[in-house]
């Protein structure tokens, strides 16, 4: 990670699953594999917080170093834990594998420490306690450090330390930008009571609000009763609440309609179909979806007129309209999305420069086209076009419920 | 971050810049929008580094405190940079938005900083100096930090201080688990010479080895003299070199090949698709997809027969054949994939268990299949049959130019 060839996603994950058990995180480190960084970290952590979780550095390779540095932390030796190398025996014979002596270490933990069994995996988790502190050390793979989160550490951090609650609220706003939305909400924002916090987190091409309430186990939730205030003031530019993205609250709104769904990609190359059936449960809605990136699959696939291509070009809205028409009609389905454009960086005219996207979505009751120009980054360009194209269906959906 | 909402991208991107110019990144924290968690947080990394980066805070919105930290850390006020006013007034008239005096806000900057224009957005970039040492504050906005990492901050960084040259090697291993090429190479790990360090990044379904080599700007770099022991040891497990993942490197060979392609997805929802044209110029190769989630549109996009889907089922060796020539034929490109599976955590059986994958590719000399078992994971499972369809189409490619 501190060379940048991966990117952190335990700390988020792991800061998730503790925010919403009411525990506060005062800081998130990547440090070294070494010896001193560890022992440095680890020491000014536990005197500023409660409880140090880790993760990482336990592999069976010669750049893991952290169990040995544990050992020196805690002023204990590593010893064979029985239950930790059956679990090790056991995920090698499920892969019909020999059990090697450098494997045969990854059961070695410190003797001061309770061992807690990885079942995925075969670096165990380590819970260490001194003076009422706890430090908890995790393998750095993200679904077994997830895991071990879920069945066990959560509990165990609450049971150890009595921890309120935290309650949080998300509402999904889109087509204003951060200062806009500031500057409208602003006498509302300054009228919230102590106890609720917001925070604007943007992302491509919207903004997500997040309400945070800390209370006591008993105290009732303050959070409810400040909506309709925002409501009022921004209530046209509201999505929905009670999800982390567009393409989560797509997923849920197609879900319980009951209706079916396909989809046309060009510059989008399929990214909108990925992260709907990112989402256990899309097959229910989701039938299928033709990823246009030629000229050639739009014609023949899609049924594009050759002569729409030929006088408007692929990126326009004659072909957007005859894409998401003919993708609906032939994968035969309710609601249909569409994208066209040039997500760059080569590629852009006089006319129509990079970051030129038209987005078409259609309904029972006919379709709806849209013009945006993106900007020169290709994977922002993307993002900002699927988030478009789901907050499109998302409101598409709403009328189609409300007439 | 530290509530887990957003995952911290920004610490990989400016670490893998970094390292490329041959700094060391000691530590990256993520903490508090805080006075004292800053404050604190600066100390402590400026007496330990020689240069400390800062992202985010900047923004117009109450949550952010950075610019009056930095004030009260350098002894400072704020003041209007007139050059930081244009550029906020300059985008702000692009984008047809009034300036309101939040908005205006955004060009006070510490008056003892040199303000480095953000032409990307509103928030300003500010260097400090203090003893010899740097602080930079930019904004956290991915692509503004990155635009203004590789225009301006690399540069000076550089000039600032003298650096010297690290040198990157990537490996990309497949189909060998990470203990048991450890155990592999383990005689040629222990001969490599001090200069250069290797570290195993493990990816889903393969590793990357990753050696960093640390040299003077004149001194020549020693770490092609070592590649041939490894291919000595590990030759047979080894997909590509100079890659960060192996769509990339299906990317490269496919552009230079001058071959077509097309995908056939059930289980991996356009996720293949997506990843692929995530990279400018996929439109050289890659005439599209189909996203065939439903048996219908296997039956009537891509011609699976029905008979095979009720004979043998969805998940099948058949359909994936079935449907890896149809996409193939279909789509009239030289090579093709498909995939199809229980990617779960729901509709598995006890023939076909969750995580089930069959994986095709054809090309012109005929069609591969692979069966997998990759368990309980929906989107890891997603993750390991891209690799997994990404490796046999390489290998298929290194073939037919070998033949």
């Amino acid at each position: 990670m501190l060379i940048g060839q991966v990117v952190n996603t335990n700390a988020s994950t792991m800061a998730k699953m503790l925010v919403a058990t009411g525990m506060d995180v005062r800081e998130t480190a990547v440090i070294a594999d070494d010896r001193d960084a560890i022992l440095n970290t680890l020491t000014r952590c536990l005197k500023a917080s409660d409880a140090v979780l880790i993760t990482g550095g336990l592999g069976p390779t010669k750049d893991d170093v952290t169990k040995k540095v544990l050992c020196e932390f805690f002023g204990s030796k590593l010893v064979e834990n029985q239950e930790a190398l059956e679990n090790v025996k056991r995920i090698f014979a499920a892969r019909g594998y020999e059990l090697t002596p450098i494997n045969r270490q990854q059961a070695w933990v410190p003797e001061c420490c309770t061992m807690i069994n990885n079942i995925l995996g075969t670096a165990p988790c380590m819970w260490f306690e001194r003076e009422g502190k706890v430090v908890v050390s995790m393998p750095g793979v993200p679904f077994e450090m997830e895991n071990l989160m879920t069945t066990e550490i959560i509990k165990r951090l609450q049971k150890h330390f009595a921890t309120g609650r935290i309650i949080n609220k998300n509402i999904l706003v889109q087509g204003i930008g951060e200062s806009f939305l500031s500057d409208l909400i602003e006498q509302w924002e300054l009228a919230l009571p102590k106890t609720i916090r917001l925070a604007y987190l943007p992302q491509a091409g919207m903004v997500k609000l997040r309400l945070t309430e800390r209370i006591s186990e008993s105290q009732p939730s303050a959070i409810n009763d400040q909506l309709p205030g925002l409501y009022a003031l921004a209530g046209q530019y509201i999505v929905g609440e009670d999800c982390e993205t567009l393409p989560e609250l797509a997923h849920k709104l197609m879900t319980s309609r009951g209706c079916t769904l396909s989809t046309a990609e060009s510059c989008t190359g399929g990214t909108i179909a990925s992260r709907l059936t990112a989402f256990s449960g899309a097959s229910a809605y989701f039938k299928g979806g033709i990823v246009a990136y030629s000229n050639e699959v739009k014609e023949n696939i899609l049924g594009v007129r050759s002569e729409t291509l030929a006088s408007y070009g692929a990126v326009s809205e004659e072909t957007v309209h005859e894409m998401v028409e003919g993708v609906r009609q032939h994968l035969k389905t309710d609601y249909a999305i569409a994208t066209t454009g040039i997500a760059g960086p080569t590629g852009g005219t006089p006319d129509k420069p990079v970051g030129t996207v038209w987005i078409a979505v259609a309904g029972p009751n006919g379709i709806e086209t849209r013009l945006k120009k993106f900007g020169d980054d290709r994977l922002r360009t993307v993002d900002r076009t699927c988030n478009e194209a789901f907050s499109m269906l998302i409101k598409l959906l709403y009328k189609n419920i409300n007439q």
